[in-house]
């Protein structure tokens, strides 16, 4: 059954997450009848091109979301808080990329491939897209939990700088262009600290207990796309020097064995994941394989020492496709496809 | 007391870990009343300054150890099985910087602050250094240990390229600079895939087990320094875009609750371990913090929810300093004080 076309407004259009989301849109052949192009002032006026025509950027203001079927919100949690409200009130549904409402109770968070049902709740009319790591995980950890039930998972981060946005990109380049000169680096301008050839172990604030938002978000975020509330989940969240694709090791405790062979059977069963596991052959997951790529790469599965029925693994998942746009513009279809026939 | 001078032989004098020994020597002003600088025929003829002097290297030959005191074999794990005998047969005591001997039953791997009591056993004269990620560990773990018992512990590595030698830090130079110049890198020399901008989740062979060497001998290394021959433990390992320093997360189990405040306070108590944990100040361990350190960086501690009585927390350390050449130095200097006097 073809989709019937609908209309969406895109505000956030220049950044990193809007870009990726008028990539997907392209590469999807999703059905619009209209595309608005939006953004905040500093960026409004700025042209670009999307299905070969180009689209001038507007500014976002009252009244910029009347008409349009869906509200795509890429700007940032702030920008999400400001206009989410407004779009709703204008009429739109709102699809939402930022963390701002993703612990609201009557706001389902959802992937499509892992609590679909979810969306049934979407009755304020505002769907958030989780965020990118947490996508990762629940695609990887709900065959695992079908095949043998969760008891623990811990998690350790490798995260790009575009998870930053388009200005950790520009300070990642920025220094690592000044250090391979021998120039001495700029002062840090996104990320915390220097982060060419360097680590930062904090992503988002670190709140009193010493855990910083993005360990809270993604073991609570977790915990409800897989719909286990008690899940006891841990994670570490480090920024690294690279500029897309995020990835984690993944320690996790089971419920009954699983041979590690099953494990990969059940992850090469699941939609939306690629098992790339021959390290023998040095075939694994890594950021440059995963840019571009609309599944989360899953290898170096092996039992784990350390935990009852261990088992760990290693992923990596394109923090802007299917850790951000595709799975953002897949909500989008979805919701879309449940208007009322006019 | 002052120790009494010591002759020694450096092979491995051209390499990265060489000449962080070189470094250590003089930075500790080791009373040495003869230094030998060694390579294989490949580096050798090169002149390299030592307290001021130039040294001419020597190519590696039979007859080469005769009259030293000590050798250190700092040229990897094949140079070290061939020239460790030829070394003790010449009246020398070995400390090997290789992984060559660090599991054979009667050579002693001793981090000073940690196992100082295992250097009794080196009957056979021959001491092996740690792997610099296992000398982080066991410095860290000894006075969690105990100040709680461990029960179980994960980590996980970001492992910069000189761990990989001069080899690995000429991949990621080379590979950055085409980057960021809007060249195709070349294939690469050292580290199996391209390391710049992205990550590796390989360090080492991978076995039929699925398990790294070194995940491997991380686990084996770190319970054997800690005397802790069934702690439950597993690792996941990942070469990372940074050229000097390596950091890994840890989460822990321990046999009794233990507030956080209390583990700083054991780890700040602990010798050669240095506390830096104020994450809302940006302060915690990164690696362009760690490098020319001689201590290992702790920090990131909070408790963690997935494991009984658990504890997380993020560490640095300069591989080539605390992590390699000043470990080897104190060995070389605690096996000198033990000679005879003549």
């Amino acid at each position: 059954m073809p989709s019937r076309p609908f209309s969406i407004a895109l505000l956030g259009a220049t950044g990193a997450a809007g870009r990726a989301v008028l990539e997907v849109l392209e590469d999807r052949d999703v059905p619009l009848s209209e595309v608005k192009l939006l953004a905040t002032a500093r960026s409004a006026g700025q042209e670009i091109d999307f299905r070969g025509e180009p689209h001038k950027v507007q500014a976002v203001a009252p009244g910029a979301f009347r008409g349009c079927d869906l509200a795509l919100l890429c700007a940032g949690a702030e920008a999400s808080r400001a206009w989410a409200p407004v779009a709703r009130a204008e009429g739109a549904l709102v699809v939402d990329d930022s963390a701002a409402f993703r612990d609201e109770a009557g706001v389902p968070s959802v992937v499509p491939e892992v609590n679909p049902e979810a969306l049934d709740l979407a009755a304020g009319g505002l769907v958030a897209n989780p965020g990118s790591l947490a996508i990762a995980l629940a695609l990887v950890l709900k065959p695992l939990q079908a095949a043998a039930g969760l008891t623990q998972a811990v998690c350790v981060t490798y995260q790009c700088v575009s998870g930053a946005g388009l200005r950790g990109v520009e300070q990642l380049e920025r220094e690592a262009s000044d250090l391979m000169n021998g120039r001495e680096p700029q002062p840090p301008t996104r990320i915390r600290h220097r982060i060419a050839f360097n680590l930062v172990p904090q992503v988002g604030e670190v709140g009193a207990d010493g855990v910083s938002a993005e360990e809270a978000g993604l073991a609570r975020e977790t915990r409800r796309l897989l719909g286990l509330p008690g899940l006891p989940m841990s994670a570490t969240a480090v920024r690294v020097p690279v500029f897309y694709g995020h990835a984690a090791a993944l320690h996790l405790g089971l419920a009954r064995p699983l041979a590690v062979e099953e494990a990969r059977a059940a992850l090469r069963a699941a939609p939306s994941v690629k098992v790339l596991d021959q390290p023998g052959e040095g075939i694994y997951p890594m950021p440059m394989l995963a840019v571009n790529d609309d599944s989360v790469l899953v290898g170096r599965l092996r039992a784990d020492a350390a935990l009852p029925n261990g088992l760990a693994l290693f992923l990596s998942i394109d923090n802007l496709r299917k850790g951000g746009a595709t799975n953002l513009v897949q909500l989008a279809e979805l919701l879309a496809a449940r208007r009322p026939v006019a």
